[in-house]
């Protein structure tokens, strides 16, 4: 203890003083298609029965809501079993303030002081600020150039860094990529043999974009009956038009859930959350619908933008499963960047060096975007 | 690295194995006076108000929600301003869902390995919660026979301890009382003198209850201009009735604001929570009028009690600045928690042994309470 004067008036801790704050910049621009939000807004059925249900749970606002939301948790089980096939129940779910939340669930308990988790690069940004959150020790694997993991890489990494949570991301983000099946079984299988406090490591496959993936991609679901330590995380998000509402959830073994329902903060879903969510999925073959629209939309733009050359070579695209598209490479892609951005079309700046990520929006929007990048990147 | 079978099929960390989930029995009984939640339902005008305020909100549901809710933390603003007379701007208000994720910012930001957080019993069960999911080492002091703090003990333990994280409570829970002025005086004074990474301490006010305060108690609000480390934590929970909505609230220093918003997830507060909890806000002054209600009842109820007589001995009753009142003592507390249970009445049994929690219902069932009482303890 001193009395001179502190250095700062609080006591943020020191590894958090040079950190800022995480999210893309929030710009008005005519075309935003930065941060893969779904470009149609909810019919004017899904809002009235939006604010028929939270109005309906408004009229007992005083009490506290349902710590446990089963109903919810069936109705979202009701979904992903119509979607997959998989035999799934209530208890296999877990739902959050978005994704991020049900990842600091998973964190909180399963990551923390002394133990690591692991990802491959280059991944969702995010990750490294939930292990940075809950004092967990962050690991990258690398994808190969193509932005596939080797398995017999991918197993002998698991060996060699013990981790207790593995994050795998399919699609991935900001590459668009699907995980081969071959590698989930390989993690998986390595992550069966990892021993910490006695246990295996859980494997977590985030799934924000699932529902674009193209036909014949498996989603992770699928695997859950044969993996306790399987955690299949999604969204409403993105195909569900949802980004406002803030509703991620998981799929996983009920043992699982246990475990995440230690760390929540109680009563973490609030009743108009846990209302206007049920009411969402109510109207789900309406939202979905436009979910195929979306994928032709992406479809068409990945060959779009293979057939276009920059400096007499074809631009570089990767192959998408999701609501966007990653493509280059640009020898100055904030140019790039900038340049459609004065044109009034925001896209995203992420990743390696050279490439960048456009949303799939409406297609007026696409075609905005096409333009600007010909006049831009002289394409 | 073993190949023989785990002890547990997911990497729990040990310390969390014997945990259970945090939260009171939610039981479906007819008079529920346990959580302390406000007995009035919002009037029609305000679920209407919240309903068209929610459509307007979904219509663009498909957009992430404002990152930085300033609109919802100016209208934050504008209520303390009112209420306190303290100059708030929307830069010195930070939101979560609930008051214990604010609390978890704080955590985060201010706690974690390695730190410490300080606080006096008997106090808020969730606190000692907060610090073990932020990996926080936790320390009680003692509060005296009647719930005070000694402000020499206080600024003692301070300095003996060296807390990042100073938690009181005022008024208190589960008893009800308020903090001295002359103790948040001493705590502000030692936590000043607290060097933790070459900064004081923070302090933290959670006033959850505030506005039940009785006439003439201040709020640690009116000392904000003069510390850089103090938080005063609110909520709607309790005086604006919305509970299910999960808002909780924090006025400090806009360079704390700055510290908690690089430990927030990105867009944890919903388009659709920001809609609904500006709407109530307008409707604050019909809600706060049920405040004053609630008031008149409470001090009634503290009166009934301290009129009551248990073995010839009268109930010692707390005194009550908030919604609920803590007394007793009873040699058995559980028998008669379980027989005003078994009588359709819900209250909690919490804090140090012999003493109940009840909170301050509709006069129908402050009556049934007492009736229920008088049975089950014979006083």
């Amino acid at each position: 203890m001193t009395d001179s004067q502190p250095a700062w008036p609080v006591p943020l801790r020191p590894e958090l003083r040079s950190e800022r704050p995480y999210g893309a910049p929030q710009l008005d621009v005519p075309i935003l298609l930065n941060v893969n939000e779904n470009p149609y807004q909810p019919s004017a059925d899904v809002v009235s029965d939006i604010a028929a249900a939270v109005a309906a749970a408004a009229t007992t606002l005083n009490r506290y809501p349902d710590r446990d939301f089963l109903a919810l948790r069936a109705d979202l089980a009701g979904y992903l079993r119509a979607e997959s096939g998989v035999d799934l129940a209530a208890q296999n779910m877990w739902a959050a303030n978005g994704s991020n939340e049900v990842m600091a669930h998973i964190f909180g308990a399963f990551g923390g002081p002394g133990r690591t988790a692991l990802s491959f690069a280059p991944t969702y940004s995010m990750y490294a600020e939930y292990a940075r959150d809950s004092h967990t020790d962050w690991m990258v694997g690398q994808r190969d150039g193509s932005f596939a993991i080797d398995p017999a890489v991918a197993a002998r990494t698991i060996t060699d860094v013990q981790p207790s949570i593995i994050l795998l991301t399919s699609p991935n983000n900001p590459t668009g990529t699907a995980l081969e099946p071959e590698v989930l079984r390989a993690v998986l299988a390595a992550a069966a043999k990892v021993r910490v406090d006695d246990a295996p490591a859980v494997v977590v496959v985030d799934e924000a974009y699932a529902e674009f993936r193209r036909e014949g991609v498996p989603s992770a679901l699928e695997l859950l009956g044969d993996y306790p330590n399987l955690i299949v995380t999604r969204t409403m998000s993105k195909a569900f038009a949802a980004a406002g509402l803030r509703l991620g959830y998981a799929a996983a073994d009920p043992r699982v859930v246990d475990c995440l329902q230690i760390v929540r903060l109680p009563y973490h879903l609030s009743a108009i959350t846990q209302a206007a969510a049920r009411a969402a999925l109510r109207h789900q073959s309406e939202l979905l619908s436009k979910v195929a629209d979306l994928r032709a939309e992406r479809d068409a733009l990945v060959s779009w933008l293979r057939g276009r050359r920059l400096d007499g070579k074809p631009l570089t695209v990767a192959d998408s499963d999701a609501n966007f598209v990653y493509f280059g490479l640009f020898p100055d892609r904030h140019a790039v960047w900038q340049g459609l951005l004065d044109r009034g079309v925001l896209i995203r700046e992420v990743g390696p060096d050279g490439w960048l990520r456009v949303s799939v929006g409406t297609p007026a929007e696409t075609e905005a975007f096409k333009q600007a990048l010909i006049e831009v990147a002289g394409i």
